[in-house]
């Protein structure tokens, strides 16, 4: 978003900041205001599905639905006009959840039902998370995907291998079981097999003879002994991240020794002066992220 | 319960000491013998609920839980009558589930059924954690709440974007899915949804197209790759709780702040030699079990 | 088991040797033996429960049973014979699981189908961990039941928390969910709610109205969550365990650091001499179990 | 793999380089060549089980599988000829998988429908792994695995204490529950107790009478409680991997013994200066990336 700046210092800035940003009173009360009207909009869609609440206030969502999109459209068409580059925007992942906000009631105008993908529109919640942003939540939040970002290798590594091995193990009950038990094909086979695994366990499908069973026996033991794979991974990571969040790696100029709190202005070993290296923690901990332990 | 203070030091003091207070052999006794009530109580809802012993003990049961029902609206009275300020008692949480504990009971005069809801008399054994504090189990108790407490941010953060992202796959699954595989709306294929996602998986409704097949299984890689994260986080932050007790809470001579590591020499905001208050670090850590953060 | 102590040194002792202790090869093999029977009189039990089998093979399985149960008389009569205080070993743990034992083939002479009980059987496989002791394996073993019983004070008040929040709950439900849909009393109530909140999920019993299903999205997501509590807990103090092996509580006679890894000789800060508090490093494990950090 | 040493330098050595390693360009492009054609053929079998695609394009399956099978086959032979001791390698864990891997296709000519055992072709794509290795993940993976092994143990112990907790239970509740709910044989109860236990829940089986449901439930939370075992051990590994980090690689000038932790002055075995070689710990960490401890 950094790389978007306001056209000129007029009214289009000012809408900017409103739309944009989130760091004064007027901006935060616009992202609340879009935040309401967003769930609001998705619970019109949600209750008109139910059809008992369509018949009874139908035309009362049409419109509501109308209004919103509406809305949608003029502020769509705001975030367009105050910025620069608005292609750039537009290429950018919130600009294209904003066109896909507004699409599905515009396209009903043809396809009658598009609608419903309105819903789509929950993930332009993800803006408030810019509103979150100012509380000591995100601090965390950011932890957390920190976190996720550095065990996100193992855990594709680990989902790969499982997805392999229950791809033969399902083939194998395919072999086994009869039709009539619903291992029609490999691919349901597969499907049953991570329902399986996953330990979500429907009962659409499920083994009727004994090797078949057996099998199954060995796939939920193995899905519930590696559940433990990616959460102990991530664990680690989220402990790894509070850990390096704590010290500074900066050597102490007495004794050389390294490992200090960040808040600390005298080594903790010897009493020497640390503020030297320390005089802007901050951009301190942008230049060394990690640490060394 | 702190700001409750007895109303003399009369029968009211005494009366007060053994209702609200638990630290005397009487009081303790008065607490067991309330959770033997509540027990007793919440036994008899239970049986009577199921026909065969409704037809048989009806009558017990109907004369017990009126018995109860007296003996607790009776403690309500003297806990009114103990108190400067009754009215601060009944705003409070175990005021207000101490009189849901006996409303449904004579709410059952004018409406028939009423005192089914007389389970919630369960909450009152939340009172017991009192006696517990006395016990070993307590300090663990407050350690896992303080993780839980810290790190429920990062998990209302969580649950928010899980149930973003279900909405969304379901809606997707209502369009797909026929109607007669049980998804009948959108807040029914959300139920579905979260029912796969947390992996519990009735198989009331299950998907029966390849597509929603496929979905569904995304849907349980992704409930499965992700209940690690609250776990993970939970399991950092109760470690982050083991882990305070490094910091020793002894202040430092020199500029009064506390919180240094336990193996810290120097004062790390102003260089002071602190050895001597570290001398015996066995009788500090009892001094000091919990440090402060 | 120390607390049994062998007769004499002629035949009963070295019965006992073979019998209760396991450090010798005979020794060894006797409960090789051991499980190999059980295992076998198990599998005969599970192989004769079954339609198919039984008809077939019913007569061998007959015979089976009663030479592995009179085997197993015998034993328990000469593991009687060799201590000189019988009784105390018939009241411990694996007295009465070795008399349960044979109990049930016996008791089948006077009560048929009696034997099936035998499985408790497996329960003597439990001494085979005294096998294991000799291995590296046991070493984990420890620390994993160490840490299972710091953390089972919290996991308790954690079980006790959630079956009252489960009762409040299924009860709301019992009253609110039609009988039809499996709702038929209270506990069947609290049966579906446990089934809910572990994510097992049958399907046997399902919420059928609109409030229902919120509610049991709520009981879902809840034991979702607070499926990470425990796990938490116990890797924290597995945590715990692991690092608590590491460091020596001593402090160095040099500088007065402590938390040497346990193994040091010298001061890793200042170069001193350590051995004279660390001569026996093991007896100095034992006076310092837990450190400090 | 390094056990298989090229056969001469000429187009043999070639062949190795690029079929056996994968450091060149050429090398990374056959293996990736191989991901291909072992996905497609997979797809091919997968696609093939479903009776509407196999009607459509039966002929077509046909004849993919078995050009890919020739492929295979061809690169096994080429693999064969390359090797100085290509019995080495048709017995080592790879080459029993790239036998197998072409094997059913023409088991098929003579036995009809073998050729769905393709899938286990999808081991061969173990050998990316290989690929994978050049880049960061595998450190990672390694780290993985590393943890998995040193819990190894601590799992089997935990597994088979859990399968003769459900073997005990689940033999009371075939002898407790009715027949027609499913609880024919002690075997199926015991896959009904695993299906319990790993919370998978099919409902395919489910207990009826109190008793029954009241031992489920307690097998329920008995499997809700203990799946943090695993989780608890294996996030430990994972941190003690991560935690290895802190010890350096280098060994002591005095006595030659390494694995000093990474702020250590002196050698704590033998007391002697270290700092010579700890001038520069970033670099450092960069030599000996994880330890051995």
């Amino acid at each position: 978003m950094s790389s978007l700046k306001p056209a000129d210092v007029g009214i289009r800035t000012r809408l900017f900041q409103i739309i944009f940003e989130s760091d004064t009173p007027v901006a935060k009360g616009f992202d609340i205001l879009l935040a309401i009207l967003i769930f609001m909009s998705v619970g019109v869609i949600l209750l008109d599905s139910v059809q008992e609440y369509h018949e009874r206030f139908g035309t009362l969502f049409y419109y509501t639905e109308w209004v919103i999109t509406l809305l949608f459209t003029l502020e769509l068409g705001l975030r367009i006009y105050c910025l620069h580059k608005p292609l750039l925007y537009l290429k950018s992942f919130y600009g294209i959840i904003d066109v896909l906000a507004v699409l599905p009631t515009w396209l009903m105008l043809i396809l009658p039902g598009a609608q419903t993908l309105v819903v789509i529109r929950l993930l332009r919640t993800l803006r408030l998370f810019r509103v979150l942003e100012m509380m000591a939540l995100v601090g965390q939040g950011r932890l957390l995907l920190d976190a996720l970002k550095r065990s996100r290798g193992q855990i594709m590594l680990f989902l790969f291998t499982i997805l392999m091995l229950v791809t033969i193990f399902s083939t194998f009950l395919y072999l086994i079981e009869p039709h009539e038990a619903g291992f029609t094909s490999i691919p349901t086979s597969i499907y049953w097999g991570i329902v399986t695994l996953t330990t979500v366990g429907y009962g659409d499908i499920s083994p009727v003879t004994p090797l078949g069973q057996f099998i199954s026996v060995m796939i939920m033991l193995a899905g519930y002994s590696i559940i433990a794979l990616p959460a102990g991974v991530f664990s680690a990571e989220v402990i790894r991240s509070l850990r390096e969040d704590r010290y500074s790696d900066e050597a102490c100029p007495g004794c050389g020794k390294n490992q200090h709190e960040r808040d600390a202005k005298y080594c903790k070993h010897c009493g020497t002066w640390l503020n030297e290296e320390k005089e802007e923690p901050h951009s301190d901990t942008d230049k060394h992220p990690a640490g060394t332990e």
